[in-house]
């Protein structure tokens, strides 16, 4: 049976992927990191969305802990650096250097020893943060490295980079999920949730979230804590 | 003043590759990785050689724990994969799925949060295990990626990554560190090295190292616990 690995955050789009990974037939490996992230809820929200999925196909899940936070540089892995809460340009202090490239980096390992023909990333870059390591042409650079930094590559074999949300809106990438039966209140996006999986509403990965439920006119099980400016948020 | 990540294994090669980063006037954050391998006497060899560095430039040495063994698929990080100790041809089971490119997307991290302009690797292509990832396709693959994968590259700072090793023979680069004032005492490059450091002599990577001291002339300062085909190593 043909096997892919699949990175699993805990949040919306991982959750789709892996359910689109499913739908294709993949026995799916999914990949998680404990990688000093402020919020422990979302790698509970990545079992939940993993055991939610055990169907025909089986589903085995790792969670790596890896050191990211003595490197820091990110709102993400340093406690002194505030999550920002409006809207700016540029590419925000949310931005985790290097994150995609080392999680990419361990899937491959994972991929080449399961002998994985796919790597499944639910990177988007239209309703995204503006991270590089999700832009199209980064997928590309690290597609072009798998088969010259492995043994199998050498050998002939392709591990091919899937990244089946690249070009969807957030909305599209709801009604994708819902049509595969994904339940997104299993699911955590908040940068900053609370240990009970309560999500802030006003990080860009909320805003982002929020907006994909309203576009594609369904409602929204996510469960917030914060107002914002004074609105409710659900 | 120039800042460097230089990755430090413990070994020959990482080891003349700082001395030849510090040559340059680099300043030097030294990156070991405690990733599971069999000895941990080179960890204990790279802070050796770190210390033995420190000089007009301060060397900043950072080891990180990360997870490869929950991964295997080497005989460096799975204890029932025996290292060979025979020359045969192909990519050897000492080859660790992905390693290099784990190993770089720290440094790459790292590198983006400490402003450094370069990432040091002692890969070498001629006298060398045949492991993909040391090769320079490998090398240029990651280099392409490295503007697309970080904030600083969007912002077009340029990290270069360097590899002065690439194309030296093992008695060039013996002879280069000799110069520099490397001492090779303090290293250890033994795949299945003793707690205490001693080598093997028969493992790829001895051989390799024996072949550096022998063809360049030089007395070879590593400790053996093992004899060769009833030949004494030393």
């Amino acid at each position: 049976m043909k096997k892919a690995i699949v990175l699993v955050s805990g949040g919306l789009d991982s959750a789709t992927c892996l359910a689109i990974a499913l739908d294709e037939g993949f026995e799916c490996l999914a990949l998680s990191f404990d990688y000093g992230q402020r919020s422990n809820s979302e790698l509970e929200a990545a079992s939940r969305v993993v055991r939610s999925m055990q169907g025909v196909n089986r589903v085995v899940h790792k969670v790596m802990k890896i050191d990211m936070s003595s490197i820091g540089g990110s709102a993400l892995t340093d406690q002194s650096i505030p999550v920002p809460t409006k809207e700016k340009s540029g590419i925000p202090h949310t931005y985790v250097p290097a994150r995609n490239t080392i999680f990419l980096s361990y899937a491959l390992a994972w991929a080449e020893v399961e002998r994985a023909e796919a790597i499944f990333i639910g990177v988007n870059a239209l309703d995204y943060s503006g991270y590089p390591d999700c832009r199209p042409e980064f997928i590309e650079a690290f597609q072009s490295l798998i088969g010259l930094a492995t043994k199998v590559g050498v050998e002939g074999c392709k591990i091919k980079l899937r990244t089946p949300l690249i070009n969807l809106t957030k909305a599209e990438i709801v009604l994708s999920g819902i049509s595969l039966g994904v339940d997104y209140g299993l699911t955590v996006s908040c940068y900053q949730a609370s240990e009970a999986g309560l999500a802030c509403g006003m990080c860009d990965s909320c805003r982002l979230r929020k907006k994909g439920f309203a576009d594609s006119c369904q409602s929204d099980p996510t469960r917030y804590f914060y107002e914002l400016d004074g609105m409710p948020l659900d």
